[in-house]
């Protein structure tokens, strides 16, 4: 049975199921989400307009059976936080249960005329609406356990906390977990403002009964999926055991400390004291000593076998939450200068229950204290913002804008921002790859757009010198062209550490995708391929008005010198500029 | 004795006086302010960081004996609201004095290493620096009263309000008028909070004992200036008791109302009940009523003869407020739907305190109201926002960043402006022309940047229907242009009412210039000199990343029809970006 794609009316509360048309049919996960905005979404439209939609789409291989760490969900849309087009992809249940619906996408389009609240709800049988004004106010937490309650099966919950009601910038959507908790994210962008607008509280899907995802050659398939699970169980970041298992991503805290690119007191230095209090060798420590339900064995959807996941218990060894990402910890932790697990743990769980991004929350407040608003340090004070932003105070309003607005409010002229949206945890200036990524990439500074970090810091894929401006605009680019392939694939961006360093990995995630899809691809198509999703991406950006003048880092960071390397950024722009420049030649 | 240029660096507390280069020596005003702009501020810059500008210079005729209302002083930097090039000029005293020091233009750059407080003083001996500690905080009615204390001459003086000092997006210069009260303002694009970066908290000059402007031929500019004074005293709108003289420019409250191109309750519809109650009119016989101060017969800078000016008193006689424009009026009046003169003329007097742009900050109230935070006529609201921004509080923080910033935070997508600068008093889908100014001059929404009000509305410089889209592409163009060379000239631009309709006017304008500055300038030059200007202010804001994609207006607009002509937006993409199609071809 082929698949179709929902199209949710929300201005007529109608659902139609569409046959998936050929210029569309090859895509899937990020590839599918970008092609759907590029021809429906006007790149002038207002993000939060009626003329927005919000299209979620598993990847290729999401939800075919045991395709190791593959149950990815891409969000697409215009993001109010960089004007932009944006796809954020999330674990949890989401992804792995639309598919086995025979689902391709989902698009959301229209605004409710009563200004009222709905849910969704869809299964084998189709998609049903609900006025959700109970759900109203309810931050995601509670939002997911009322409708597991409600709806048996354990159903996948897409839905969005106070922030996307409020349809504040830094509103991310959430996706529950194998617990039915609101870990996972699509965080980044503002899409759960998106959501808001189109005046959905949440979207819950039951597969039980549908039909799964079918495959077009198995024999292929297996082979591939073969491959690329022994590659994944090879590798020392992935293994059981290994770096990821361990410690989550937040083993990165010591290491990129080390290296001299953990971006603190909000970029201000590459360098923080207090990062081993906040690390992930420490939030493992704390775990084991607590006891209770704490794990660091915590898979964020069924069938992974990376688990990068973990469960942060208080003192009484009470669940608190899951997960705290390096990212998170770095955001909360070392860039407003705060050193305490506890605290970020807090903050991590005001985010997955208000629906914020971490990344840029993190970094909101570190600019108010840049600013004045708070002393770094004030871990009472930025516990403090999120109860602001829950109530919806002018205060919180603010910091729910994101980094930008918060800096602008504070009159603060260092902001670490590229279109509009927040860095992650990795200093351009210390490590000159990943700002490329930053400057460049469609999204925004995004860490996972374009992970350089493997190969200027892990030895993953190669070993290059951090610090050193050469080839960085190629390898930025060929990581940014193969994470758009990763992103189509519904595989987990993790495989990525071990396909670099495997060969048969990366041909194996290939013949997988091919496997499934009947498309010929290989793993020489990958970059080809991933190229042709950013070519979309890129012209989206360009007719909604971004120019190379936004492929540039903050103009602070050619200014000031990063401590210990005492380095600025020092890319020539029109290395920048040579890093899409082939959208327009090729 | 050659004119100078003034480089103030408050990094070095210093001052030097160059001569004025080869490049700069032909331009004035608006047209010198963006060429040092061009040429000094770079176009990606943080508009809040070390390496923005303010520039000030008087135009051509500035100072010149008996030039008929020709007191305008240009300021220049890069925007804050828009992120593009800004000029904004006002009236007041600082024009007459600086040119009549023999200063070409001031450079203020750098910022004070210790994060304190200036003042500047600057006579014929020199520039002097002072600590300001003791004006922080305080608004520009005192400081303007407490500087014309502590110096004699009843001096110029150029200032911020607390916005400035808060960095705030929509924070204007305030330039004191003859009675040493802050009415005149460069107020659109938050070059306030520029000088606030800067240091600078005012800026006191005192011509006395200065050189005076020198005359090129005095023949020439005799007869040029008669010329343009009798056209000034012919003209129904501008002639003594003419329109704007009888009632100030908020004559144009019922005329613009009647059109149906009054912008009502957030540009939700193009009439307002209340208008009658708002209006110039209404001002003139509350003036005459209430005895007293107040006058419709005031002049903003001495030697004006339109005077369209007034002071506008209290219920007991006592002075409120000089002065209530017509945009001000709409602005705090019937776009957030307020009948009550009184109001408008308290929250005016709050805009001319703290130091922010009427046009912006009522637009700012307009769409909180639509995001539900007010009532739409709730005035004692409107004007408690005022207190908050004074206080710096998170709520005033947000009004005080303008339009586009408080309407992300109440999630409002009717937001009506253009590069991030709110639009003034004029319905472009009822009046189309202004709406190509709008969306094409490159200093954000703007009527005074090409006011084709004139011939849509008023008839002047011919009669166009307003609701016909046809040529008004180029109609905008050339009204963007002769206001450019207005700009540089240091008239007041209400001389293009009577330059439009008499031809000697016109001539009589270009001949004032000639004479005063020795260039070879005629009435026929008028046209390709603004559009030089133009084209330097629009390859800043490319490089600044601005593409034809900014050139828009907001989409609801296209997509909601204005009442009472039930109209929309409807000019062609095409049309509008063949307004400065010529900067790349000529």
């Amino acid at each position: 049975m082929a698949k179709k794609i929902i199209r949710i009316d929300m201005a007529k509360l109608e659902a139609t199921y569409e046959d998936v048309p050929e210029k569309w049919s090859r895509w899937a996960g990020r590839g599918l989400t970008s092609a759907i905005v590029v021809d429906e979404v006007d790149p002038t439209c207002h993000p939060l307009g009626p003329n927005n939609k919000i299209v979620i789409a598993p990847g290729w291989v999401t939800g075919s059976p045991a395709a190791p760490s593959s149950g990815r969900t891409s969000f697409g849309g215009k993001s109010p936080l960089t004007g932009g087009i944006k796809e954020a992809n999330s674990g949890g249940l989401s992804g792995q249960k639309i598919a086995k619906l025979g689902i391709a996408a989902i698009i959301l389009e229209g605004m409710p005329k009563d200004n009222k609240w709905y849910s969704i709800f869809i299964n084998k049988d189709g998609v049903k609406f609900e006025e959700a004004g109970d759900l109203v106010g309810m931050g995601m937490y509670e939002v997911d356990e009322v409708l597991w309650k409600k709806y048996p099966n354990k159903p996948a919950v897409i839905g969005i906390g106070q922030a996307g009601e409020m349809k504040l910038s830094n509103a991310g959507i959430s996706v529950n977990d194998p617990e039915g908790e609101p870990g996972r994210y699509a965080g980044r962008g503002g899409l759960g403002a998106v959501m808001g607008v189109r005046g959905v509280k949440a979207i819950v899907i039951d597969d039980t009964g549908g039909p799964g995802v079918e495959i077009a050659d198995n024999d292929l398939f297996k082979q591939g999926r073969k491959k690329l699970t022994a590659a994944i169980m090879e590798h020392a970041l992935t293994k059981k055991d290994g770096g990821l298992n361990a410690f989550g991503t937040n083993v990165l805290m010591n290491i990129i400390n080390e290296a001299g690119g953990l971006p603190t007191r909000n970029f201000s230095a590459g360098q923080f004291e207090g990062a081993a209090k906040i690390s992930g060798e420490a939030m493992a420590e704390n775990i084991e000593n607590r006891g209770g339900v704490g794990t660091t064995d915590h898979g964020c959807h069924p069938g992974c076998i990376i688990k990068c996941s973990s469960i942060y218990p208080n003192e009484e060894g009470k669940p608190l939450v899951s997960v705290i990402e390096y990212e998170t910890a770095w955001a909360l932790g070392a860039n407003c200068g705060i050193d305490d697990l506890d605290y970020i743990a807090k903050m991590t769980r005001e985010c997955n229950d208000i629906g914020l991004d971490t990344i840029e929350a993190g970094n909101a407040i570190a600019v108010s204290m840049d600013g004045g608003y708070l002393e770094f340090g004030d871990k009472e004070g930025a516990l403090k913002t999120f109860e602001e932003i829950r109530k919806g105070t002018p205060l919180g309003r603010i910091f729910g804008q994101g980094t930008e607005a918060t800096a602008k409010t504070f009159g603060v002229y260092r902001v670490p921002t590229v279109k509009g949206q927040a860095m992650p945890a990795y200093e351009p200036r210390a490590i000159k790859g990943i700002g490329v990524t930053y400057a460049t990439t469609p999204m925004g500074a995004d860490h996972t757009s374009g992970y350089t970090i493997a190969p200027e810091i892990a030895g993953v894929g190669g070993k290059v010198d951090p610090l050193d401006n050469t080839d960085k605009a190629e390898l930025s680019l060929t990581f940014q062209a193969a994470t758009a392939f990763i992103d189509c694939s519904g595989y987990c961006l993790f495989i990525a550490f071990p396909i670099l360093d495997i060969a048969e990995g990366w041909a194996g995630m290939a013949e997988s995708v091919a496997g499934v899809t009947g498309m010929k691809v290989t793993g020489d198509d990958v970059i080809a391929i991933g190229k042709e999703v950013l070519k979309k991406e890129r012209l989206f950006n360009e007719a909604a008005g971004f120019t190379t003048a936004d492929d540039r880092l903050p103009e602070f960071m050619r200014n000031e010198e990063l401590p210990p390397h005492n380095v600025k950024w020092t890319m020539a722009d029109e290395d920048l500029d040579k890093v899409y420049a082939w959208v327009h030649e090729d």
